[in-house]
Protein backbone atom coordinates (compact mmCIF):
# COMPACT_ATOMS: atom_id res chain seq x y z
CA UNK A 1 0.00 0.00 0.00
CA UNK A 2 0.85 3.34 -0.73
CA UNK A 3 1.54 5.51 2.26
CA UNK A 4 0.96 9.29 2.76
CA UNK A 5 2.24 10.59 6.21
CA UNK A 6 0.28 13.95 7.76
CA UNK A 7 3.09 14.81 10.13
CA UNK A 8 3.30 17.86 12.55
CA UNK A 9 6.41 19.13 12.61
CA UNK A 10 6.00 20.89 16.67
CA UNK A 11 7.18 24.77 16.89
CA UNK A 12 9.91 24.57 13.75
CA UNK A 13 13.17 23.52 15.90
CA UNK A 14 14.08 20.02 14.70
CA UNK A 15 14.50 19.02 18.49
CA UNK A 16 10.76 19.88 19.14
CA UNK A 17 9.78 16.88 16.40
CA UNK A 18 9.18 13.90 17.58
CA UNK A 19 10.92 10.67 17.39
CA UNK A 20 8.53 9.41 15.50
CA UNK A 21 7.90 12.26 13.58
CA UNK A 22 11.65 12.19 12.55
CA UNK A 23 11.73 8.44 11.61
CA UNK A 24 8.49 9.25 8.91
CA UNK A 25 10.44 11.70 7.20
CA UNK A 26 13.24 9.76 6.95
CA UNK A 27 11.29 6.99 5.57
CA UNK A 28 9.87 9.80 2.65
CA UNK A 29 10.69 9.79 -0.90
CA UNK A 30 8.98 13.40 -0.69
CA UNK A 31 8.00 15.74 1.25
CA UNK A 32 5.16 18.51 1.08
CA UNK A 33 4.50 21.51 2.49
CA UNK A 34 4.01 25.17 2.83
CA UNK A 35 7.04 27.04 2.08
CA UNK A 36 7.65 28.17 5.63
CA UNK A 37 7.98 24.53 7.21
CA UNK A 38 9.55 23.49 4.16
CA UNK A 39 12.26 25.58 5.09
CA UNK A 40 12.41 24.60 8.57
CA UNK A 41 12.95 21.06 7.55
CA UNK A 42 15.58 21.22 4.99
CA UNK A 43 18.37 20.55 6.35
CA UNK A 44 17.96 17.37 8.77
CA UNK A 45 16.71 15.65 5.52
CA UNK A 46 18.18 16.81 2.75
CA UNK A 47 18.39 13.80 0.74
CA UNK A 48 14.60 14.75 0.00
CA UNK A 49 12.64 15.97 -3.09
CA UNK A 50 10.57 19.01 -1.73
CA UNK A 51 7.57 20.37 -2.72
CA UNK A 52 5.75 23.48 -2.02
CA UNK A 53 2.72 25.23 -2.35
CA UNK A 54 2.07 29.03 -1.35
CA UNK A 55 -0.54 29.56 1.61
CA UNK A 56 -4.35 29.58 0.80
CA UNK A 57 -3.27 26.63 -1.57
CA UNK A 58 -3.87 23.73 1.24
CA UNK A 59 -6.38 21.45 -1.22
CA UNK A 60 -3.85 21.84 -4.23
CA UNK A 61 -1.21 21.17 -1.63
CA UNK A 62 -3.39 17.90 -0.68
CA UNK A 63 -4.01 16.86 -4.17
CA UNK A 64 0.09 17.22 -4.80
CA UNK A 65 1.00 14.81 -1.97
CA UNK A 66 -1.71 12.30 -2.81
CA UNK A 67 -1.11 12.01 -6.41
CA UNK A 68 2.96 11.76 -5.68
CA UNK A 69 2.03 8.59 -2.89
CA UNK A 70 -0.68 7.09 -5.25
CA UNK A 71 2.53 6.73 -8.01
CA UNK A 72 4.47 4.75 -5.22
CA UNK A 73 6.65 7.52 -3.63
CA UNK A 74 6.46 7.53 0.39
CA UNK A 75 5.51 10.89 0.83
CA UNK A 76 4.71 13.14 4.12
CA UNK A 77 2.31 16.08 4.21
CA UNK A 78 4.52 18.26 6.65
CA UNK A 79 2.54 21.19 9.15
CA UNK A 80 3.71 23.64 11.75
CA UNK A 81 2.88 22.27 15.34
CA UNK A 82 0.02 19.37 15.24
CA UNK A 83 -1.12 18.29 11.82
CA UNK A 84 -4.58 18.13 13.79
CA UNK A 85 -4.54 21.98 15.22
CA UNK A 86 -5.27 24.58 12.37
CA UNK A 87 -3.42 21.62 10.30
CA UNK A 88 -4.03 19.79 7.09
CA UNK A 89 -4.81 16.38 8.68
CA UNK A 90 -9.07 16.96 7.62
CA UNK A 91 -8.16 18.18 4.63
CA UNK A 92 -6.68 15.29 3.82
CA UNK A 93 -9.01 12.86 5.25
CA UNK A 94 -11.79 14.38 2.82
CA UNK A 95 -9.65 14.40 -0.24
CA UNK A 96 -8.44 10.96 0.63
CA UNK A 97 -11.84 9.65 -0.29
CA UNK A 98 -10.68 9.51 -3.85
CA UNK A 99 -7.14 7.70 -3.69
CA UNK A 100 -8.15 4.26 -2.08
CA UNK A 101 -4.80 3.10 -3.02
CA UNK A 102 -3.04 5.22 -0.46
CA UNK A 103 -3.25 4.51 3.20
CA UNK A 104 -2.99 7.88 5.19
CA UNK A 105 -1.02 8.05 8.53
CA UNK A 106 -1.42 10.88 10.83
CA UNK A 107 1.81 11.84 13.36
CA UNK A 108 0.66 14.17 15.93
CA UNK A 109 2.90 16.96 17.14
CA UNK A 110 3.41 19.17 19.59
CA UNK A 111 1.10 22.63 18.71
CA UNK A 112 1.88 25.82 19.42
CA UNK A 113 -0.28 26.37 22.63
CA UNK A 114 1.69 23.60 24.42
CA UNK A 115 5.42 24.58 23.18
CA UNK A 116 4.42 28.62 24.18
CA UNK A 117 2.87 27.75 27.25
CA UNK A 118 6.33 26.34 27.90
CA UNK A 119 8.31 29.42 27.13
CA UNK A 120 5.62 31.36 28.92
CA UNK A 121 5.88 28.84 32.18
CA UNK A 122 2.63 27.26 32.67
CA UNK A 123 -0.62 29.35 31.44
CA UNK A 124 -2.69 26.54 30.36
CA UNK A 125 -2.55 23.57 33.11
CA UNK A 126 -6.53 23.61 33.71
CA UNK A 127 -9.19 23.52 30.99
CA UNK A 128 -8.57 25.90 28.13
CA UNK A 129 -9.75 27.06 24.76
CA UNK A 130 -8.08 27.67 21.39
CA UNK A 131 -9.29 29.91 19.08
CA UNK A 132 -7.91 31.16 15.62
CA UNK A 133 -8.96 34.60 14.83
CA UNK A 134 -8.54 34.64 11.22
CA UNK A 135 -11.91 35.39 9.83
CA UNK A 136 -10.99 33.49 6.37
CA UNK A 137 -13.07 30.10 6.66
CA UNK A 138 -15.20 31.22 9.47
CA UNK A 139 -17.59 34.12 9.86
CA UNK A 140 -16.55 37.07 12.59
CA UNK A 141 -19.89 36.65 14.92
CA UNK A 142 -18.72 33.08 15.00
CA UNK A 143 -15.41 34.23 16.48
CA UNK A 144 -16.93 36.70 18.95
CA UNK A 145 -19.56 34.45 20.56
CA UNK A 146 -16.25 32.28 21.29
CA UNK A 147 -14.69 34.59 23.14
CA UNK A 148 -16.98 35.56 25.22
CA UNK A 149 -18.69 32.02 26.26
CA UNK A 150 -14.89 31.45 26.51
CA UNK A 151 -14.16 34.25 28.98
CA UNK A 152 -17.57 33.43 30.68
CA UNK A 153 -17.07 29.94 31.78
CA UNK A 154 -13.40 31.22 32.78
CA UNK A 155 -11.82 28.99 30.43
CA UNK A 156 -7.65 29.97 29.84
CA UNK A 157 -7.36 31.44 25.82
CA UNK A 158 -5.29 30.57 23.60
CA UNK A 159 -5.33 32.62 20.25
CA UNK A 160 -3.53 31.74 16.92
CA UNK A 161 -3.49 34.11 13.98
CA UNK A 162 -3.83 37.12 16.56
CA UNK A 163 -2.85 39.54 13.68
CA UNK A 164 -2.44 40.36 9.57
CA UNK A 165 -2.26 43.28 7.82
CA UNK A 166 -5.79 42.87 7.42
CA UNK A 167 -6.68 42.03 10.66
CA UNK A 168 -4.48 44.30 12.72
CA UNK A 169 -7.14 45.74 15.50
CA UNK A 170 -8.52 42.07 15.93
CA UNK A 171 -6.78 41.25 19.15
CA UNK A 172 -7.78 44.32 20.65
CA UNK A 173 -11.29 43.60 19.37
CA UNK A 174 -10.88 39.98 21.40
CA UNK A 175 -9.13 41.41 24.58
CA UNK A 176 -12.47 43.97 24.46
CA UNK A 177 -14.98 40.61 24.48
CA UNK A 178 -12.59 39.18 27.05
CA UNK A 179 -12.72 42.61 29.54
CA UNK A 180 -16.19 42.34 29.62
CA UNK A 181 -16.29 39.21 31.69
CA UNK A 182 -12.62 39.11 33.02
CA UNK A 183 -10.25 41.63 35.13
CA UNK A 184 -8.23 44.32 32.99
CA UNK A 185 -5.52 42.69 35.78
CA UNK A 186 -6.06 39.39 34.16
CA UNK A 187 -2.13 37.85 33.63
CA UNK A 188 -1.91 37.40 29.73
CA UNK A 189 1.62 36.42 27.67
CA UNK A 190 2.24 36.34 23.88
CA UNK A 191 5.26 34.45 22.60
CA UNK A 192 6.76 35.31 19.36
CA UNK A 193 8.84 32.77 16.66
CA UNK A 194 8.42 29.60 19.13
CA UNK A 195 11.48 27.65 18.79
CA UNK A 196 13.05 29.65 16.21
CA UNK A 197 15.28 32.45 15.53
CA UNK A 198 14.01 35.78 17.38
CA UNK A 199 11.75 33.90 20.36
CA UNK A 200 10.45 36.24 22.68
CA UNK A 201 8.30 35.90 25.34
CA UNK A 202 6.05 38.70 27.28
CA UNK A 203 4.13 38.33 30.37
CA UNK A 204 1.96 41.36 31.00
CA UNK A 205 -1.95 42.80 31.74
CA UNK A 206 -5.07 41.82 29.62
CA UNK A 207 -4.99 45.55 29.54
CA UNK A 208 -1.74 45.94 28.40
CA UNK A 209 -2.60 42.91 25.77
CA UNK A 210 -5.36 44.91 24.10
CA UNK A 211 -2.56 47.76 23.58
CA UNK A 212 -0.03 45.49 22.39
CA UNK A 213 1.30 44.74 18.43
CA UNK A 214 1.62 41.40 17.68
CA UNK A 215 2.64 39.85 14.43
CA UNK A 216 1.31 36.77 12.48
CA UNK A 217 3.83 34.44 13.99
CA UNK A 218 2.44 35.01 17.47
CA UNK A 219 0.62 32.88 20.00
CA UNK A 220 -1.59 34.95 22.79
CA UNK A 221 -2.45 33.19 25.78
CA UNK A 222 -4.99 34.77 28.34
CA UNK A 223 -5.30 33.30 31.66
CA UNK A 224 -8.06 32.96 33.56
CA UNK A 225 -9.22 34.29 37.22
CA UNK A 226 -6.71 32.44 38.82
CA UNK A 227 -3.70 32.36 37.00
CA UNK A 228 -0.45 34.12 38.45
CA UNK A 229 2.20 36.43 37.25
CA UNK A 230 5.33 34.05 39.53
CA UNK A 231 8.91 36.31 38.97
CA UNK A 232 7.51 36.56 35.30
CA UNK A 233 6.14 33.20 34.35
CA UNK A 234 2.86 33.19 33.52
CA UNK A 235 1.23 30.17 36.02
CA UNK A 236 -2.40 28.66 36.34
CA UNK A 237 -3.09 26.83 38.94
CA UNK A 238 -4.23 23.09 39.08
CA UNK A 239 -7.85 24.21 39.85
CA UNK A 240 -9.82 26.38 42.22
CA UNK A 241 -9.71 24.59 45.78
CA UNK A 242 -6.35 25.47 47.85
CA UNK A 243 -3.73 21.94 47.71
CA UNK B 1 23.33 25.83 38.16
CA UNK B 2 21.40 22.51 39.50
CA UNK B 3 18.77 21.68 36.49
CA UNK B 4 15.38 20.13 36.92
CA UNK B 5 13.70 19.10 33.49
CA UNK B 6 9.89 19.24 33.64
CA UNK B 7 9.38 16.79 30.31
CA UNK B 8 5.97 15.88 29.22
CA UNK B 9 6.60 12.20 27.73
CA UNK B 10 3.69 11.96 24.93
CA UNK B 11 1.22 9.68 25.50
CA UNK B 12 3.05 6.86 26.36
CA UNK B 13 4.83 5.28 23.35
CA UNK B 14 8.88 6.29 23.09
CA UNK B 15 8.46 7.52 19.41
CA UNK B 16 5.47 9.85 20.43
CA UNK B 17 8.49 11.80 22.79
CA UNK B 18 9.98 14.49 21.03
CA UNK B 19 13.67 14.52 20.65
CA UNK B 20 14.44 17.38 23.03
CA UNK B 21 12.38 15.12 25.57
CA UNK B 22 14.61 11.68 24.79
CA UNK B 23 17.88 14.27 25.23
CA UNK B 24 16.58 16.04 28.38
CA UNK B 25 15.92 12.50 29.70
CA UNK B 26 19.32 11.23 28.42
CA UNK B 27 21.09 14.00 30.46
CA UNK B 28 19.89 13.08 33.84
CA UNK B 29 21.07 11.53 37.18
CA UNK B 30 17.72 10.71 37.91
CA UNK B 31 14.15 10.68 36.87
CA UNK B 32 10.86 11.20 38.75
CA UNK B 33 7.33 10.89 38.10
CA UNK B 34 4.21 9.02 38.97
CA UNK B 35 4.71 5.26 39.26
CA UNK B 36 2.59 4.21 35.69
CA UNK B 37 4.58 6.82 33.65
CA UNK B 38 7.98 5.87 35.17
CA UNK B 39 7.02 2.30 34.09
CA UNK B 40 6.26 3.40 30.30
CA UNK B 41 10.19 4.82 30.12
CA UNK B 42 12.05 2.77 31.99
CA UNK B 43 13.50 0.77 29.70
CA UNK B 44 14.86 2.91 27.45
CA UNK B 45 16.77 5.00 30.32
CA UNK B 46 18.21 2.24 32.32
CA UNK B 47 21.32 3.52 33.51
CA UNK B 48 19.05 6.28 35.44
CA UNK B 49 17.81 6.45 38.99
CA UNK B 50 14.00 6.37 39.11
CA UNK B 51 11.62 7.92 42.07
CA UNK B 52 8.58 7.54 41.90
CA UNK B 53 5.34 8.88 44.41
CA UNK B 54 1.84 7.83 43.99
CA UNK B 55 -1.18 9.52 42.62
CA UNK B 56 -2.15 12.98 44.73
CA UNK B 57 1.14 13.23 46.07
CA UNK B 58 1.61 15.76 43.55
CA UNK B 59 3.39 18.42 46.26
CA UNK B 60 5.55 15.81 47.73
CA UNK B 61 6.42 15.12 44.39
CA UNK B 62 7.66 18.30 43.07
CA UNK B 63 9.39 18.99 46.24
CA UNK B 64 11.36 15.77 46.22
CA UNK B 65 12.53 16.58 42.73
CA UNK B 66 13.70 20.16 43.80
CA UNK B 67 15.10 18.32 47.01
CA UNK B 68 17.37 16.23 44.58
CA UNK B 69 18.39 18.69 41.62
CA UNK B 70 19.67 21.11 44.54
CA UNK B 71 22.04 18.62 45.87
CA UNK B 72 23.36 18.36 42.41
CA UNK B 73 21.76 16.14 40.88
CA UNK B 74 20.56 16.69 37.02
CA UNK B 75 16.92 15.68 37.53
CA UNK B 76 13.80 15.36 35.35
CA UNK B 77 9.79 15.41 36.55
CA UNK B 78 8.02 13.53 33.56
CA UNK B 79 4.35 13.80 32.92
CA UNK B 80 2.67 12.03 30.46
CA UNK B 81 1.54 14.25 27.75
CA UNK B 82 2.41 17.47 27.83
CA UNK B 83 4.37 18.69 30.99
CA UNK B 84 1.69 22.17 30.91
CA UNK B 85 -1.76 20.61 30.13
CA UNK B 86 -3.23 19.08 33.84
CA UNK B 87 0.56 18.48 33.93
CA UNK B 88 2.79 19.57 36.95
CA UNK B 89 4.87 22.31 35.17
CA UNK B 90 2.77 24.45 36.95
CA UNK B 91 2.75 23.57 40.32
CA UNK B 92 6.94 23.18 39.81
CA UNK B 93 7.10 26.95 38.98
CA UNK B 94 5.29 27.82 42.66
CA UNK B 95 6.88 25.62 44.29
CA UNK B 96 10.38 26.97 42.53
CA UNK B 97 10.30 29.89 44.58
CA UNK B 98 11.90 28.40 47.12
CA UNK B 99 15.03 27.04 45.51
CA UNK B 100 16.86 29.50 43.96
CA UNK B 101 19.31 27.30 43.38
CA UNK B 102 17.69 25.09 40.72
CA UNK B 103 17.10 26.25 37.10
CA UNK B 104 13.52 24.90 35.94
CA UNK B 105 13.52 23.69 32.11
CA UNK B 106 9.57 22.79 30.81
CA UNK B 107 10.16 20.66 27.88
CA UNK B 108 6.65 20.28 26.10
CA UNK B 109 5.24 17.19 24.52
CA UNK B 110 2.11 15.70 22.75
CA UNK B 111 -0.67 15.94 25.04
CA UNK B 112 -3.52 13.31 24.48
CA UNK B 113 -5.73 16.13 22.90
CA UNK B 114 -3.35 15.46 19.75
CA UNK B 115 -2.36 12.47 20.19
CA UNK B 116 -5.91 11.07 20.77
CA UNK B 117 -7.07 13.14 17.78
CA UNK B 118 -4.88 11.60 15.76
CA UNK B 119 -5.99 8.23 16.11
CA UNK B 120 -9.52 9.04 15.40
CA UNK B 121 -8.77 11.21 12.47
CA UNK B 122 -9.14 14.97 12.27
CA UNK B 123 -11.71 15.58 15.12
CA UNK B 124 -10.11 19.21 15.97
CA UNK B 125 -8.62 20.76 13.05
CA UNK B 126 -10.43 24.06 14.08
CA UNK B 127 -11.24 26.00 17.28
CA UNK B 128 -11.57 23.42 20.89
CA UNK B 129 -12.26 23.24 24.54
CA UNK B 130 -10.25 21.31 26.87
CA UNK B 131 -12.13 20.35 29.93
CA UNK B 132 -11.53 17.74 32.85
CA UNK B 133 -14.10 16.29 34.01
CA UNK B 134 -12.57 15.69 37.56
CA UNK B 135 -13.96 17.51 40.40
CA UNK B 136 -11.13 16.88 42.98
CA UNK B 137 -9.80 20.38 42.74
CA UNK B 138 -12.56 21.71 40.62
CA UNK B 139 -16.25 22.79 41.90
CA UNK B 140 -18.51 20.53 39.75
CA UNK B 141 -20.97 24.01 38.90
CA UNK B 142 -17.62 25.27 37.08
CA UNK B 143 -17.36 22.31 35.06
CA UNK B 144 -20.52 22.40 34.14
CA UNK B 145 -20.42 26.34 33.13
CA UNK B 146 -17.30 25.44 31.12
CA UNK B 147 -19.62 22.56 29.74
CA UNK B 148 -22.56 24.60 28.24
CA UNK B 149 -20.54 27.29 27.79
CA UNK B 150 -18.35 25.42 24.92
CA UNK B 151 -21.76 23.95 23.68
CA UNK B 152 -23.11 27.01 22.86
CA UNK B 153 -20.45 28.39 21.25
CA UNK B 154 -20.15 24.81 19.27
CA UNK B 155 -16.27 24.34 20.35
CA UNK B 156 -15.35 20.93 19.67
CA UNK B 157 -14.96 19.53 22.98
CA UNK B 158 -11.90 17.48 24.45
CA UNK B 159 -12.83 15.57 27.60
CA UNK B 160 -9.84 14.59 30.04
CA UNK B 161 -10.67 12.29 32.89
CA UNK B 162 -14.19 11.29 31.89
CA UNK B 163 -14.45 8.65 34.49
CA UNK B 164 -13.10 6.80 37.53
CA UNK B 165 -14.72 4.73 39.98
CA UNK B 166 -16.43 7.82 41.89
CA UNK B 167 -17.39 9.42 38.86
CA UNK B 168 -19.09 6.45 36.75
CA UNK B 169 -21.65 9.14 35.26
CA UNK B 170 -19.86 12.37 34.94
CA UNK B 171 -19.58 11.51 31.52
CA UNK B 172 -23.72 11.05 31.05
CA UNK B 173 -24.00 14.19 32.57
CA UNK B 174 -21.94 15.98 30.43
CA UNK B 175 -23.08 14.81 27.18
CA UNK B 176 -26.54 16.03 28.74
CA UNK B 177 -25.38 19.52 29.11
CA UNK B 178 -23.89 19.59 25.88
CA UNK B 179 -27.09 18.08 24.30
CA UNK B 180 -29.12 21.01 25.61
CA UNK B 181 -27.17 22.79 22.48
CA UNK B 182 -25.99 20.28 19.78
CA UNK B 183 -27.79 17.66 17.90
CA UNK B 184 -27.91 14.18 19.36
CA UNK B 185 -26.22 13.21 16.02
CA UNK B 186 -22.87 15.23 16.78
CA UNK B 187 -20.33 12.83 15.57
CA UNK B 188 -18.16 12.07 18.29
CA UNK B 189 -15.17 10.27 19.63
CA UNK B 190 -13.17 8.24 22.24
CA UNK B 191 -9.83 6.44 22.75
CA UNK B 192 -8.67 4.32 24.91
CA UNK B 193 -4.54 3.61 25.85
CA UNK B 194 -3.21 6.00 23.40
CA UNK B 195 0.20 5.13 21.91
CA UNK B 196 0.34 2.26 24.78
CA UNK B 197 -1.12 -1.27 24.64
CA UNK B 198 -4.73 -1.80 23.95
CA UNK B 199 -5.42 1.57 22.30
CA UNK B 200 -9.08 1.37 20.93
CA UNK B 201 -10.37 4.05 19.28
CA UNK B 202 -14.19 4.58 19.04
CA UNK B 203 -16.14 6.61 16.51
CA UNK B 204 -20.13 7.53 17.60
CA UNK B 205 -23.44 9.54 18.20
CA UNK B 206 -23.31 12.22 20.95
CA UNK B 207 -26.28 9.79 21.81
CA UNK B 208 -24.60 6.79 21.80
CA UNK B 209 -21.27 8.33 23.78
CA UNK B 210 -24.13 9.30 26.68
CA UNK B 211 -24.64 5.35 27.45
CA UNK B 212 -21.12 4.25 26.55
CA UNK B 213 -19.09 3.44 29.51
CA UNK B 214 -15.28 4.33 29.49
CA UNK B 215 -12.05 4.37 31.92
CA UNK B 216 -10.02 7.03 33.14
CA UNK B 217 -7.49 5.98 30.42
CA UNK B 218 -9.95 7.24 28.00
CA UNK B 219 -10.06 10.63 26.31
CA UNK B 220 -13.08 11.86 24.47
CA UNK B 221 -14.09 14.48 22.12
CA UNK B 222 -17.37 15.86 20.91
CA UNK B 223 -17.16 17.27 17.68
CA UNK B 224 -18.53 20.27 16.50
CA UNK B 225 -21.89 20.94 14.25
CA UNK B 226 -19.39 20.86 11.34
CA UNK B 227 -17.73 17.10 12.34
CA UNK B 228 -18.12 14.48 10.28
CA UNK B 229 -17.96 10.60 10.33
CA UNK B 230 -15.48 10.19 7.07
CA UNK B 231 -15.50 6.44 6.64
CA UNK B 232 -15.45 5.86 10.57
CA UNK B 233 -12.95 8.79 10.83
CA UNK B 234 -13.61 11.82 12.77
CA UNK B 235 -13.41 14.70 10.98
CA UNK B 236 -14.15 18.44 11.61
CA UNK B 237 -13.67 21.00 9.13
CA UNK B 238 -11.39 24.13 8.62
CA UNK B 239 -13.95 26.36 9.10
CA UNK B 240 -17.76 27.42 7.95
CA UNK B 241 -17.19 28.51 4.39
CA UNK B 242 -17.14 25.87 1.87
CA UNK B 243 -13.47 25.56 0.27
Amino acid sequence: MNKLYVVGIGPGNYEQMTIEAYEALKDCDIIVGYTVYVELVKEHFSDKEFLTTPMTKEVERCELAFEKASQGNTTAMICSGDAGVYGMSGLILEIGQKYENVEVNIISGVTAAMSGAGVLGAPLIHDFAVISLSDLLTPMEKIEKRLECAAMADFVICLYNPSSRKRSDYLRKACDIVLQHASKETVCGYVQNIGREGEHAVVLTLEQLRDSTVDMFTTVFIGNSQTKNINGKMVTPRGYKNV
